[in-house]
């Protein structure tokens, strides 16, 4: 089953807002749905997210076919569409590439985004088998006990995950440890999601608060931190999950290997380091309220940002599909 | 109003479980009872578990007293309360000291105890404007805007406050900035107790989640981090709220003071360090459900430590009601 997936003309994704207590498919059939979904974190993750920006724009392109191919119309769906979230690169790298072939019709779109999502499959199992060799070789571990963050996993992309991904191969090694999966607060992505993909892989795990993860890396529980990525900077600064940073500052100080694992897709040569990225600022009502209950006072206020950046002399290795880059001996991605 | 107060011959306190929906009053004649409320949280913080320890063994001398001053009832209920949370020493101080005045009556041990609530309330207005003082010099700041975690004010306290105190000192000079409030999962005591005594106070506020902090004070939003403790070790070792250490880290690396104002009663000489120290494993419900809602899957399990360990060489002060030290720079506490 794939996470996000084109099937009679339709997009079709797993809810993720739903999960774990219900397993429901959303079918979409418009970009202002497919927008709507995205900014709701239906659909989530940054490979997912370059999923659906291709859709997205296979889904607009339908839409144009039918009312005559309005190219403002069009365009302008196009647009909103690479906007939805601002962090994730993916999100917009999906939408440019599928959308380079608008001028060649609807055939060459959707054959453009199909590949959006195989290579993604494709990309993924190579980031686990080549995470999974280097987590052995750094740690030296017989069973490689892991810390994981938010969701790097098949739900974060199209199927097999990344920094999931890793897990996963590391457990179809038989070399796998108990798995500490912060529960990334505020929208609980770790013990919604990642719990629901481990239970289900049939893993060791433990959910722990956010705050706990450092606390155990110093104390020696965990071989290494593994987490995917929403944006990678040309010098390695990494961006992602807002609680990820302090992950990286714990295994700095025990000595623990930080290590990234995303595709290609995700390092932006443009981005030159962390500074230049936006930081999405989402609602105060993600940490204000939890599960539909508030938890603060009348009145209260919450500064909500969605991501935080990991400087790259904290990051161990970057695993993608093509290569193992080490940022924290000053190796560069770009 | 006090926190936890002795009215009637009886233990009179507010409960924080209830909080910030409904200011509800607890009020406790068993000993039974209070090591309930204390297992609960229903009061919890360093020193106001001090004045729980000292009232509770009152409240034993009361019912020995009705009792016909059964020696073994009354030092069975005096062990056990002492042992109603490891981790924070004040409690088990709180307890001796009252303890210790046993074998001169009831008169006796009620004025000790009133003598530990009474000293308490001076000693966080003492670390209240020494703190201040002390954050106003480090940080050269107009309005110094601080992080805090947790809940160090006056629902951890007797009354007023230990890192809240200085807070509130700060903003009786006019000198505070905004405040950033984790959370402080799992039982979210920054968003429902510090978030309630911020607003009473009228202090300019914002609740963010716990893996926010690091990036925030990275970002250069912050120009302190105060916190309380629950144990402090003779060498500057501090052991809090689980989540208080990724906060020590981050400021380190930023140059941002790390302040932690606790009262003496919170310094244990007997420990050398922060290793020594027994981290308490709390319920796994705690982590799996949020105000009553499960929000992880069947089957999911989750580690619970209370407490993490902030080690001396990232604490760049600690004020209590007597001192300033400086562990960081090698200064011991004991």
């Amino acid at each position: 089953m794939r996470t996000i997936d084109w099937i009679d003309d339709e997009i079709v994704l797993i809810d993720q807002t739903r999960l774990p207590r219900e397993e429901r498919q959303l079918q979409i059939t418009t970009v202002d749905d497919l927008i709507a979904a995205i900014s709701c974190l239906a659909v989530r993750g940054a490979p997912a997210l370059g999923a659906a920006g291709a859709l997205g724009v296979l889904l607009a392109a339908h839409e144009a076919a039918r009312s005559g191919w309005d190219e403002d119309t069009l365009h302008s769906a196009v647009h909103r569409l690479r906007g939805a979230r601002p962090t994730a690169v993916n999100l917009a790298r999906g939408v440019d590439r599928v959308a380079a072939r608008l001028a060649e019709g609807v055939a060459a779109v959707r054959a453009e985004a199909l590949l959006v999502l195989a290579e993604d499959g494709t990309a993924n199992r190579a980031i686990g088998a080549s995470g999974a060799r280097l987590l052995l070789e750094l740690t030296a571990a017989a069973r490689v006990r892991v810390y994981t963050h938010c969701n790097a996993g098949a739900l974060a992309t199209v199927e097999w995950g990344t920094a999931l991904g890793v897990v996963h191969s590391l457990f179809d090694l038989g070399r796998l440890g108990l798995v500490y999966a912060g529960e990334t607060r505020p929208l609980l992505q770790g013990s919604r999601l990642t719990a629901w993909e481990l239970s289900r892989l049939g893993a060791d795990y433990r959910i722990v608060v956010d705050g706990a993860g450092a606390g155990l890396i110093a104390a020696g529980e965990v071989d290494a931190v593994v987490v995917g990525a929403d944006r990678i900077a040309a010098n390695g600064d990494v961006v992602n999950k807002v609680g990820t940073f302090p992950l990286a500052l714990a295994a700095a100080r025990a000595g623990v290997p930080f290590v990234v694992a995303a595709p290609e897709s995700t390092v932006d040569a443009e981005t030159p380091d962390g500074r230049a990225v936006t930081i999405e600022l989402r609602s105060e009502d993600e940490v204000l309220h939890v599960a539909g209950t508030r938890i603060a006072p009348d009145g209260a206020r919450a500064h909500n940002p969605a991501f935080d950046v990991t400087p790259a002399d904290l990051v161990t290795a970057v695993v993608t599909e093509q290569r193992v880059i080490r940022p924290a001996t000053g190796e560069r991605l770009a």
